[in-house]
């Protein structure tokens, strides 16, 4: 099944410049893998923010959300996610 | 470049069963012809609603509007537009 | 997969007395369907209003979709869906 | 009288995850003893979020107060309640 | 218990003055008769609208439903429920 | 004049546990001293929540604000108040 | 006392131009008879919109109701009251 | 050209309770020159809040912006603009 | 002055097409000619939608108020408007 | 492509007055030099706050995105984009 998933990151604004790195590098890795695994299949990035729109791939919503607990910048995310159901007019359908 | 787009159709309550389906099937066909020309790329079902999330490619907000604007639905959708920034995680990156 | 969803209904202020009633009549009987078949499993009024919060249990999205538009007021209803995932701390669970 | 209620939880940024850990412990027996007293009943995540949605049952909203108020996060809870009336078509009705 | 109610009424345009008038007359009969069952205790105007705030006592929301949708005016009102609970300060507590 | 207001309550999360309790002691004070001069009508609990609707009393919004900022938690309210007029069905009218 | 009070009016598509005029005179006629008894105090334009800010004096919200009411086109008006209090710093006060 | 403003004023919690007043002193201060320079017309207090509606007379809102930077308090402000057209039932038109 | 408006255009369902694109050719003229008096300054399409941004310049809010209710559609438009103040980095300042 | 953008600036409370005028004088040198980029066209404070509307030009959405951050506020910055087309009725079309 998939869904439409927005993710708002906040980091704190006193963070560390070294630490901000270490982690958006954590992040890159731990999204490599999770589109290894066939949970994240697109993303892109929100123009001007630090936010993006994803698209995921799960089972069911305890899996998605085992999957987005999983990254780093987890703490630091609002997320807000939504179900899709097949159209007839898909184009991948 | 890539959009997300959130469209609600809204049909009047009194339309015949009959232009309804008319215009459903136009429908089809004119999506159809938009994939092919690489416009629509993705489209899925808000559960529930006469509502769908689509991701769009075009070179601009004009050449999209132009494609959007030839849905034969296009008089009784409700269009909501997101441009899209690459994301360096995209796994289609 | 549990969801909860919902509804507000808003049938035309027009409509005859009769129509409504044979709607209403219908809706139950197809309620009591989808319950059977495992979709519905609870569903609360919202105090004065032509509303519900319902429990509803489907495979993905796309069988959601289907029992939601089996309802004989579908075309009347406005749809919100919220997909649950499992909690550590769920009686039920 | 059952209730559906909305619970998102903050902790504040800063708090020693062994401090963080300890509240959730507590929070699970609690949460158990809520259960076994009949307050409540489900309890739903929301994926990708720090909250839940969950089925309350009470004699009335003072007592509902009293059970909410008991959990150990609750300092750190926004909370929204959703009074609920009985439905014709609710399959437990 | 007790539950604040915020009720608009939304006649449709075209009604009759006299009809209207039959309408209003048969909810003051209808508001009187619950006021004595003792489930309208006070009904207070928000100055320049067709709506007003009410303070109801009911056992639970089932019976509130019922008392509200007793209401002549009722296929007319959009309505909203917020449950009471107990408050130390009360000066009628 | 009536006056319905609803009031939320957000304390300071690091405020030590005995200078909440004096706070809350002397607002209890307060609030009967305001029953008692007749602006504090009524008062209820919003459950889960730091938050009140309460039915006031005042000749003016200038009596009023200053019943409401002789409350030692003011500093630590968010309120809003709903000017309420006569309704010709209210039980008290 | 004094308020501001935001109104917007929504004239229904098909009144004929004629009943319409009427109207607006009427309004024209009855604002100032209100402007004469003290009730409206300022009268502005929103740009663009069919609405308009207003300061209103009147002794309480049913005087202030009783005013609005009394106006032509109060049928097609959605209004807002604001109840305002003496600041320290106005510089009629 | 008229405007109302909408200022909200949030001071910060730790502020010590002389600078506060200084602040309050200069702003009152700076208010009564704004009044005797025509920026600032009226004033009001909106009951139990940090916030009020205020009638503002600029030649434009450049010089609008002006006044209002130059109050001592505006950097604890949130300030909303309503820009205002003449109408023509005002009564001091 | 200048001014970001924003306008979204709502055409009655049944309206003729004859009589809309008249109204769209008359829209058109009328445009040209506020653009040639200064009034008019841009116009955006917003993508998807029959609406527009359009930056406008006005001595004053009734001037440009007069403007906009000038447009052969403004009986269809729903119109915000955003009064704009110089900004030290403006390109064009 | 060109495009609205808004943006808020929020500059911590605690920042050192010279610290906040090094942020806006880099602000200031940045905003010239995407102005000679081309990127930058316009740009409108909001009157009494820290924000502005901005017109921008850009190929696509990652070299808006590119633009914005390269912005020495940009870490304090709430950022909306609107993407624009072109409209038959623009003067500059």
């Amino acid at each position: 099944m998939e869904y439409l998933v927005h993710i708002t990151v906040s980091l704190p604004p006193g963070m560390p410049s070294g630490e901000r790195q270490e982690l958006y590098a954590a992040e890159a890795v731990q999204a490599a893998s999770l589109a290894r695994a066939g949970r994240l299949v697109r993303l892109w990035r929100i123009p001007g923010r630090t936010a993006n729109w994803g698209l995921w791939h799960a089972n069911d919503a305890t899996q998605l959300h085992d999957a987005l607990t999983s990254l780093p910048l987890w703490p630091y995310m609002d997320i807000e996610v939504v179900p899709l159901a097949r159209h007839p007019n898909d184009p991948a359908g």
